[in-house]
């Protein structure tokens, strides 16, 4: 039986969506709500080869769902409500409570909402869009998905941090990762994609856009990953500073008269990276257009690129090798100069890119050529579906 | 003309010194002030075959040197006060402010003072003995050399953190740095042990002793290095924590109730590493006696040797490939087990280890094999010897 899964990934001011038509995998509408809470809010979908596009005031989650649901009635998408066989949910963090994606249900709803202190930047603007979904859609079933079930198996050293080992089990210090569901997703594909055993290859997946991580696959299994406890940790990312030290972070508390750990951690989030070293944009194409006049731009270009190369770089060491490289997201699937220059530091390693796939060459593909001793691909992302067959097996 | 130089690196509650004979380079004494400050102090001293050792108060830094200079006209080590040349001092930060090894004078004894927001575990203990020194002797000429010359010209990207770009100037937030007087000693010496030419290698210097941290050497100069604006980041040390997020420190203090982000740092510096993950001791040889029976000793072994193999890897990539690896300091050179675990992750490059060499060799010397594709040495350091050299330099 054809069903209507609706796949939904709220942010603080945007709530995106997806309509999928299972199991056939077929998305029948997709679409955003933008500027949620602020002014000139937008509600934009395209459906059957139509595309509706309207602007009203949006102040709350509650109110995007419910004109989410409307327009899907209205422009007869869904014939219904009942027409919807569920919702799923991209939530960032499940924290120590999930380790696997989970039909949510009033029992459960109290835990999520325990999650925000481990992904404070996103779990709370998710735990809105699913209240709104419970209290508009009560009789549907919906499904959270966390980031960070791909990781629940990282080996015992790369689960710790250095700190006293008492603080993991007490309050779940530890590395959980993040962007689990879309290196997951990218990894098997490009495992079918190569005709090879996924439980045999070594893979590092790379998922750069907006947020970006590193993360490192062998024997089936997530082995490392570059974000830690949240997603600010790792490489540098559009406004986050990656890894940074801790005591520098209590030096420029005090440079910058902050008393609240949490006003250096909103900087470091939405001020860093390559925001603040470039002083103009967190969005990588801004840079590249002016990168051969404004040096600031190109450091941050080129901090962006040495980040990357060198969590891959420790990866290879950690698995002794590796089979496959994945790029995905945005900046990923989209920036071919990106692609080569973080390529090129493998050299060493007998790693070619092949130019003319790398730049010309469109979607899912190789990119490096036949005699490379790393196989990279281009993979485009989709976690969306990911979340779509997960409410499929939770809800058969 | 032969000169005496004494060589000084105060600690907390040491006090550590050799005495050269330069230009010869002999050491004709050497020894420590244990516990100053605490109870049951004591003075220890080697010279010319004997050892002389005394238990006494040793409050402060001035008593500690006071009672080092009488003891070396005692012993008859020097004849007079006046027979000592020079002093130099180790100094881990120059912050941005020192540039390269200077002679102490009143005016840069000031800007000395500011150093200690740099590193603050180190720097402010250094300055008593310096201050010390500069009461008792106030003729004899005095040298600092700073751990972070050898990092004065990083490559911008690895200078930089991915935060707001205008800290850097205005408040001096960078990547510093920190051993790079031994990595300096270490990466030479493999030079000349090698016969080969230090501009041309491609070197990647482990320091492995209580404090850890790894550097990357190409084209003569120190390219990147794990410690950062402190020697708090990087690896997985004997009692610091390396590399942290910085949510979860915000996470932790408020579980901790601690309000004050320097309380977190303190565990972070004297409570975490090998000591915060084994719950046993700070020392890896404790560890590795227990390690069969006790898991979380294990545990603590693996995550610092996973640590340093992640580092190494990382910076492979950024150089694209190594000529020469280098193990150093107190396990780095002790520790066979270690450099062994360590390099057999590089297996995939063609490293291989020579086991004989490794285990049962002494003093300088390969411990890979002659068709290993990195050659890896053990150097033992002898920062000391740099900052009698570097007296010599700057005082001629």
């Amino acid at each position: 039986m054809e069903r209507k899964v609706l796949i939904v990934n709220s942010g603080s001011s945007t709530l995106k969506f997806k309509l999928f038509l299972m199991p056939t995998e077929e998305v029948i509408a997709q679409g955003m709500v933008d500027r949620l809470g602020l002014d000139q809010s937008t509600f934009t979908m395209t459906y059957h080869g139509h595309q509706y596009q309207s602007q009203q005031n949006i102040p709350t989650h509650a109110a995007a769902v419910e004109l989410l649901v409307n327009q899907l009635e209205k422009q007869q998408v869904i014939n219904t409500i009942t027409d919807l066989s569920g919702v799923g949910h991209r939530v960032v963090s499940g924290g120590p409570y999930f380790q696997d994606s989970t039909v949510i249900e009033a029992t459960n709803l109290q835990q999520l909402d325990k999650l925000n202190e481990f992904a404070p930047l996103h779990n709370p603007a998710e735990l809105k869009g699913i209240e709104a979904f419970a209290q508009m859609l009560p009789d549907v079933p919906q499904v959270a998905v966390f980031d960070t079930t791909f990781y629940q198996n990282l080996p015992r050293v790369n689960q710790v941090y250095s700190i006293p080992l008492e603080y993991e089990k007490k309050y779940g210090a530890r590395h959980y990762g993040a962007h689990g569901t879309s290196h997951n997703y990218v990894s098997h594909e490009a495992a079918r994609f190569l005709q090879q055993d996924y439980q045999k290859l070594k893979i590092i997946s790379m998922h750069i856009g907006s947020g970006v991580s590193i993360t490192a696959i062998q024997d089936g299994q997530a082995i490392d990953t570059s974000m830690g406890f949240t997603p600010i940790s790792g490489v540098t990312m559009s406004s986050r500073a990656g890894d940074i030290d801790i005591s520098l972070v209590a030096f420029l508390m005090e440079k910058l008269h902050l008393t609240n750990i949490q006003d250096m951690i909103q900087i470091l989030n939405n001020e860093s990276g390559l925001k603040g070293l470039s002083g103009i944009s967190p969005d990588m194409r801004d840079l590249i257009a002016v990168k051969d006049t404004n040096p600031r731009a190109k450091l941050a270009i080129d901090v962006f690129i040495n980040r990357i190369v060198k969590y891959v770089g420790s990866y290879l060491a950690e698995m002794n090798g590796a089979d496959v490289f994945i790029f995905t997201a945005g900046v990923g699937e989209n920036n071919a100069a990106i692609r080569k220059a973080i390529l090129q530091n493998f050299a060493y390693l007998g790693v070619h890119v092949d130019d003319q796939a790398n730049e010309q060459g469109s979607g899912e593909r190789i990119i490096t050529t036949s005699d490379s001793a790393i196989t990279a691909l281009m993979v485009p992302t989709n976690e969306e579906l990911v979340i779509a067959r997960e409410f499929m097996r939770l809800v058969p």
